[in-house]
């Protein structure tokens, strides 16, 4: 399914999107400009805007409220990628060149501060502070799952609750906020804005396993990633987890990951144990099982197209090839 | 002056403001809490939320909607240190380890975010939409002189009029702002805010002067930062741009300038130039003429001793010995 089907109803206003961010880009700094608008035209899914507007559909929606909400959360996400790719010293991401590999980490670190910056100016001119705060308070937990997941790097003990404290700090809470705003913009009441807000957290948890997932079996020209990335920077992600408990080969994979460097043979070597020890069924059964409680949040919500929509989003979090 | 004498009537807002700061700093994260409250503690004269402090004195002070500004515009200001200092790869400011020299680049990356995002929740949480603007503008800003710091370093043909902008964006602004939301808060009328938000910029105009003096000709174990940073770096700051036109050995400069590296000896070959140029003394000269007009912005302000502790605060700019 296209990103565009996938999204239905939405996708036009996705498409206005795209213009708006860049127009809010424009900056008398040619550097400063050239270097935000490259990671906006690398492209992406959108899905934090998406699941703005989307949860805004079952009540008042308001495009002129909405459209700058969108915008910034999406300024936001690519802020921290930005970060991450100085952080982690990548060179590519969705296979194309990141803004550190362009323009070295100086301007990466800024260019990241004024996307944080231009998000929140955006949302501070439409939206109340409550939207703001609640904003803000999700780029610390994106802050403290990065540091868990720093502390946790090499760590054979780490445990399946640790990731998935992880997963919801670091993507989860963020794709919850998005429902929960754009339902909030809408009027929403309380208990609807709510059950969104789970279902964006449970897709979430859902949508990292997955990326977990592409990263022990997927391919680089799908992913625009090199496969086996998080392993060799130490990021234990649950299909090594569970490889780590339950493989007849966990202590030679255990062995591979104490040795903190990996030549190419010794990754694929790992990445091979991993595979074989079902710990990716596992995630993917578990990835499944969150899709299915956030579709089930969407069972008292008004009759509406969008709902059929955020139905199709959850199934697709669970099956995307990338 | 010591720094309480000279902020007056705030000192007691800003001791209070010390303890507010760290409290809010409280994380369930030990790695993200220690990182964070070490800039705290690396002390600092808190100049910032001292001038939210004394701008708001004209009209209603109210300290529980200002505290939280006050603290909101230092973390802000820690932030672009933390990240600076992981951009410029430094290893101690103020005397202290930074924290990228602890922690390394990945936790001063995160902790640069969580400062920013702190801030913007924490004005978020007592202030309107137009004092986040405001102050994330101003972080635009700030990116924006960097940028320009970036694309002029080592450029023999930067003028004084592009030193000056780039002064204005990296530092003056944000003191222009720090006085303009204090003034608002208050509920000053427009005038009087525009009054004090000149008066802040042209303060800091003075005070980043001054600081690029001190590169110049201070001494290590009061700045607390290596002597010559700056022009080690490429940096080049108005006694340079000065005696790179009107010194006698200004070919010799340009020389060691355009070889891009300075070992020791030639470091302190091109200081000694500089120092001997007069360039020095023609920077003092201007700040004090911006201390000078900061100073007549106050004239019509209402009677309060906070005018005379602004008035303190202005001539400090140009005689500070660090």
């Amino acid at each position: 399914m296209k990103t565009t089907e996938l999204l239905g109803e939405v996708a036009p206003d996705l498409a206005r999107l795209e213009r708006y961010m860049a127009d809010y880009l424009e900056n008398p700094e040619p550097v400063l400009k050239d270097a935000s608008l490259h990671p906006l035209q690398a492209g992406g899914k959108r899905l934090r805007p998406a699941l703005v507007f989307l949860a805004a559909k079952f009540h008042r929606y308001e495009l002129e409220k909405l459209m700058p909400v969108a915008a910034g959360v999406e300024f936001m996400h690519m802020a921290t990628l930005v970060h991450d790719d100085v952080i982690d010293q990548a060179s590519t991401r969705r296979g194309w060149p990141t803004v550190n590999s362009r323009w070295g980490n100086k301007v990466s670190v800024l260019v990241g501060d004024h996307l944080f910056a231009t998000a929140v100016d955006i949302i501070a001119k439409s939206s109340s502070n409550e939207t703001i705060r609640l904003l803000a308070k999700c780029i610390n937990e994106v802050v403290r799952g990065e540091i868990q997941q720093t502390n946790a790097a090499w760590r054979l003990d780490l445990t399946q609750d640790q990731y998935i404290e992880r997963i919801g700090l670091k993507t989860a809470s963020f794709f919850g906020a998005c429902c929960h705003v754009g339902a909030r913009i809408s009027g929403a009441p309380d208990e609807l804005s709510h059950q969104l807000e789970r279902f964006g957290f449970e897709v979430g948890v859902a949508f990292q396993m997955m990326d977990d997932v592409l990263d022990i079996n997927g391919e680089t020209r799908d992913t625009g990633k090199p496969v086996g990335g998080d392993i060799q920077s130490g990021v234990l992600t649950l299909p090594v987890i569970y490889a780590l408990r339950h493989s007849a080969d966990r202590d030679h994979l255990a062995g591979l990951i104490n040795s903190r460097a990996f030549n190419n043979g010794q990754l694929q070597d790992a990445l091979e144990v991993v595979r074989k020890s079902g710990g990716v069924d596992y995630t993917l059964d578990l990835a499944s099982q969150y899709v299915d409680q956030a579709k089930a949040r969407l069972r008292d919500l008004p009759d509406h197209p969008a709902k059929e929509t955020l139905n199709n989003i959850a199934d697709f979090m669970a099956n995307r090839p990338v």
